[in-house]
């Protein structure tokens, strides 16, 4: 535990001290320090809310102004389990109840694992500590939010109030922390994403499930736009494949039952389930058989690699037609825990912009590397410079993959080598590793600090196994094709997320929904301002003529709220010279320029996707 | 019934008598006429197939040469039944078992019809007529095919054999009608989209779930940008939504539980399904609670207009705003039974050119006609001269729509009056309109004769209602706005499955997968072959260069085979002069041209999108 974790742990005993005060019947579970802060987790009748916090945080203030020194005690585990009967544990005295979640927290203890105690003022915890010497080191602090989250993140627990906070050893770096935290909420994705009209979630179409407004369709138009030209140049072909697949399929793929959890349950064919009601069959039955295999249905697909196997499989392959590189913007669907959900970063329905290069042992390296620099093009060309790479391997638990000891060797192997070739700074990570091989990772953070995956290349020798693929080599001879699975946005639902959050919503010009906002002076100037649109129209700009009932100032204030690249401001002089006052969102203004410059200036932008 | 329907119905005894000439214990089900000739369904041991026919049609020969002359004769009630019982009807002498579905028939006979019977030569048949007079008059005859099909089209009801011919008055006319059917197989999207490699219908992905090989997806993504830029100039705005929503969203809209029938059916949280299984729940009874809506789930999307609703109602809108225009390539599920699958024109899964426009009643009309006249651009634009529009209206079963009988009439004038004004041919159908509002559709022919649905604009008062819909209005007060449902390709699948039998995969230039194909004389040119391959590359059209080890008879006839459009031959002379000689699938060689020239031709074809 570094320095500052110590002192959020100690933080969240003074949380802990101040809740008790208030609210003495309060059960505690645990109080660890996170990344950013701390929190408490409390059992209480009362909903704690932001407005408590005046309250609870002037308790705190008190308690730190009184420099309560922390005791660390060492009990043994049948004292400790006394004074947790007593209520006396996460408490600052006896009382009627046990302190349960301590209690359960005590028998979760290894045996061979010594019990300490700590001790402020009255408040003693269950705690293996470390904390700092007095509650007066914490010379700043907040509290930020509260959640609900379930005893010990398991659903079947009872649902408590995680009280989150922070906590600095100054307060110039608590302010610090606090503007950085304010700078990074401006630019959330969930938020720039409702301002700019990007995206919806919507509860009543499901939570996790993504629609893309007109102006977020836009960029995601752009972006397969511009990989779909990159893939063009280096010999992919696009196909369609349905949503839904049989059961069968993720069967033999390996998806089902495996991933069950995460995946949505199967769907049965009317008339099957029908039967199914008629014989008055329970549910656990059917999902039994489901299992086993007796029963057939669909599955919601998870992933599109077992359909793009099937189009490789669907005629006879020879070496002559390999490398075979089938692309789809395919969406899947994998049910994620409704906690879990998150903007655009994590949900239940997102559109992958798949690929699956069927290939000759002897292509692997080079396609390896194609696959590596196209992640790399992409991740350049949109600027994300601070994204990391990572080597997934396979981890200890060798029953989560699937496939030979060797064929996972010859994959990390040639993985490694293609990542080494290919010039990228790589971690290497066991326990990483798709369920049917290694891959390549591209990460990066979003406002809040969160680690995100992007793209990513993946060697499988697996799948091809298992769907019994081959192909006819120069020899004569049936052989076993090798499958790439890539990705370089990844999803198109999480890349938009980290786009928004990386240009804080002012989309490079290429990319912006409005590209080019014409304001007239007044009305007079109108004629000439339709003009000036329709040229830009007819080069195909996204362009509005802004004929609102406002001030010039006014106009500009909403189109910069609205973080349109260009504005063309049009007078008097500007249709006299045929020019235009050209104005940036960020740069403010760039002052006059001839129309047709202007608009050469743009063509250039937006051909080169300059960012 | 007309006098070749009259024939063909006598044809069908002809064949009921010669089966039973074979297979005596054959119970007969009904024979009647059928577009392009007839059929009877037998239940017999026995598996006929093709390799029966011969034998069959030698009988059915004899039976015709003898002239039997049909007799009708007028029976009681009780004399059929008893006929019946004792195997008489349907059948040549006395059986041991009754003639059951011959019972079973009878009894569905509205008491008031009179009872008859017709015989031929020993053959007695319960059968209303009327037939030809003797069997001599069927002149040309042919058994062409033979499936399975349940009694009475219910599931539940026996499996027979359904075996089909064709009857004509002169032989003439039967060989005409065969080289025809020849023909259209010839044309059947099933057998070219095989060859051509567009799509493939796999059993292991699932019945009616169609993948788009790179081929067809191709064509589909020219489609795509065909329409795409008529949308633009329309004023239409893209969206993406997700493949499955609450089904709650789904009770709201009215597809559930009403169309639970033709839907698959609902998605459980695995939570939630986990809890059921638990508790032992009953799939009947989950099903009960599913439909009462006390258990909540997700529905694949069987249409995309309560998701674009979701999207209108997401923010405040003003009249300033309407009409809002919403356009999705959206993916949709359907439940087809398996029997009435067919290639593209029936599946389970299709992709819908959707669009919904919500706008104010007084932009009803004008937006119709802009609809009405999209659909027009489109049919025209492939060629579809056939495409015969239908108005559908409210049947009699007012339990099947929703919505008041006001917002009806209402709804099926204002369709009327924008069919009138559009200057389209339509004819009137009652029971044809959607269950929310009335609809105009364009429907065509297959190769085989069957008429299909392709565009279609529906006008629906109803759905805003249902999801409580509304605008600021001029005066401030809010209003309901209306929606228009419109889909100029209908289906991207089926509309597909017809471009491929009209052009008989003879794609226009703008459409075809493979545009030119650059045919060297010998190695020598394959440089120069190569020069060609690039510069048309560079302006953007799809080309191979044939390198194969074949002679130029043979590659030509490949290319023609592949349906390529064009061919460029290049040898020497080509070579010296910079040019190209230039042949076509269809029109053969059309001598030597310019390079620059071909080129330039080839760009205005594509341009125009020329068919």
């Amino acid at each position: 535990m570094n320095p500052l974790e110590k002192l959020r742990h100690s933080a969240a005993h003074v949380l802990a001290t101040a809740i008790l005060e208030i609210w003495p019947e309060a059960q505690l579970a645990a109080g660890p320090p996170v990344e950013g802060g701390f929190y408490y987790d409390v059992e209480l009748d009362h909903r704690i809310s932001p407005e408590d916090f005046p309250l609870i945080e002037e308790k705190m203030r008190r308690i730190i102004a009184e420099r309560q020194p922390f005791k660390r005690i060492e009990v043994s585990r049948e004292e400790a389990r006394e004074l947790a009967l007593k209520g006396r544990l996460g408490a600052l005295s006896e009382r009627a109840t046990p302190s349960r979640y301590k209690l359960d927290i005590l028998e979760s203890i290894p045996e061979d694992e010594p019990i300490t105690l700590y001790q402020n003022d009255h408040f003693i915890d269950l705690c293996a500590g470390p904390h700092v010497e007095d509650t007066g080191l914490i010379k700043g602090f907040k509290l930020t939010h509260v959640s609900s989250a379930y005893y010990k993140g398991d659903e079947k627990n009872p649902q408590l109030q995680r009280i989150y906070g922070t906590a600095f050893y100054s307060e110039k770096e608590l302010e610090a922390y606090l503007k950085q935290l304010e700078a990074a909420k401006q630019r959330d994705h969930r938020k720039l994403g409702k301002e700019l009209e990007l995206f919806l979630i919507d509860e009543e179409v499901g939570p996790g499930l993504p629609l893309w407004l007109p102006k977020g369709a836009i960029i995601r138009a752009e972006l397969q736009a511009f990989l779909t030209e990159e893939l063009q140049r280096r010999g992919y072909q696009l196909v369609h494949t349905p949503h839904i697949g049989s059961l069968d399929l993720f069967r033999i793929s390996g998806h089902y039952p495996y991933y069950r959890d995460s995946q949505f349950p199967p769907i049965l064919e009317p008339a099957e389930l029908k039967e199914f009601e008629q014989k008055q069959m329970s549910c656990a039955e059917l999902a039994n058989r489901l299992e086993k295999g007796e029963v057939d249905g669909y599955l919601l697909k998870p992933m599109n690699c077992p359909m793009h196997i099937r189009i490789f499989a669907s005629k006879p392959r020879s070496y002559r037609d390999l490398p075979i590189r089938l692309a789809e913007f395919g969406t899947v669907y994998r049910f994620e825990k409704s906690g879990e959900l998150s903007g655009l970063t994590r949900v239940r329905g997102f559109t992958q912009d798949d690929a699956h290069i069927f290939c000759m042992e002897s292509q692997v390296e080079a396609e390896l590397l194609s696959c590596l620099e196209l992640v790399k093009v992409v991740v350049e060309k949109l600027g994300l410079t601070d994204a990391k790479a990572r080597l997934g391997l396979r981890g200890e638990d060798k029953e989560k993959y699937v496939g030979s000891a060797e064929s996972w060797q010859k994959a990390e192997r040639d993985l490694r080598k293609a990542a080494e070739d290919s010039g990228i700074n790589f971690v290497e990570e066991p326990g990483e590793a798709a369920f049917y091989g290694p891959k390549v990772d591209f990460l990066v953070k979003d406002a809040i600090g969160r680690l995100w995956q992007l793209g990513t290349v993946q060697l499988d020798y697996n799948l091809p196994l298992r769907f019994s693929l081959s192909y006819v080599g120069e020899d004569g001879d049936k052989k076993r094709p090798v499958i790439i699975h890539r990705a370089p946005f990844g999803s198109m639902e999480r890349f938009l997320a980290i786009l928004i959050e990386h240009f804080e919503g002012h989309f490079p010009l290429w990319l912006a929904p409005e590209q080019v906002r014409v304001i007239p002076l007044s009305d007079a100037f109108v004629p000439y301002g339709q003009r000036v649109t329709e040229l830009l129209q007819q080069h195909k700009f996204r362009v509005t003529l802004d004929r609102k009932n406002e001030t010039l100032g006014a106009k500009i204030r909403i189109a910069q709220l609205e973080k349109v690249p260009y504005m063309l401001i049009v007078g008097k002089k500007e249709e006299q010279m045929k020019r235009v006052s050209v104005r940036t969102a960020r740069k403010g203004n760039l002052g006059e320029m001839e129309l047709e410059a202007f608009l050469s200036l743009l063509l250039t932008e937006y051909k080169e996707r300059r960012i």
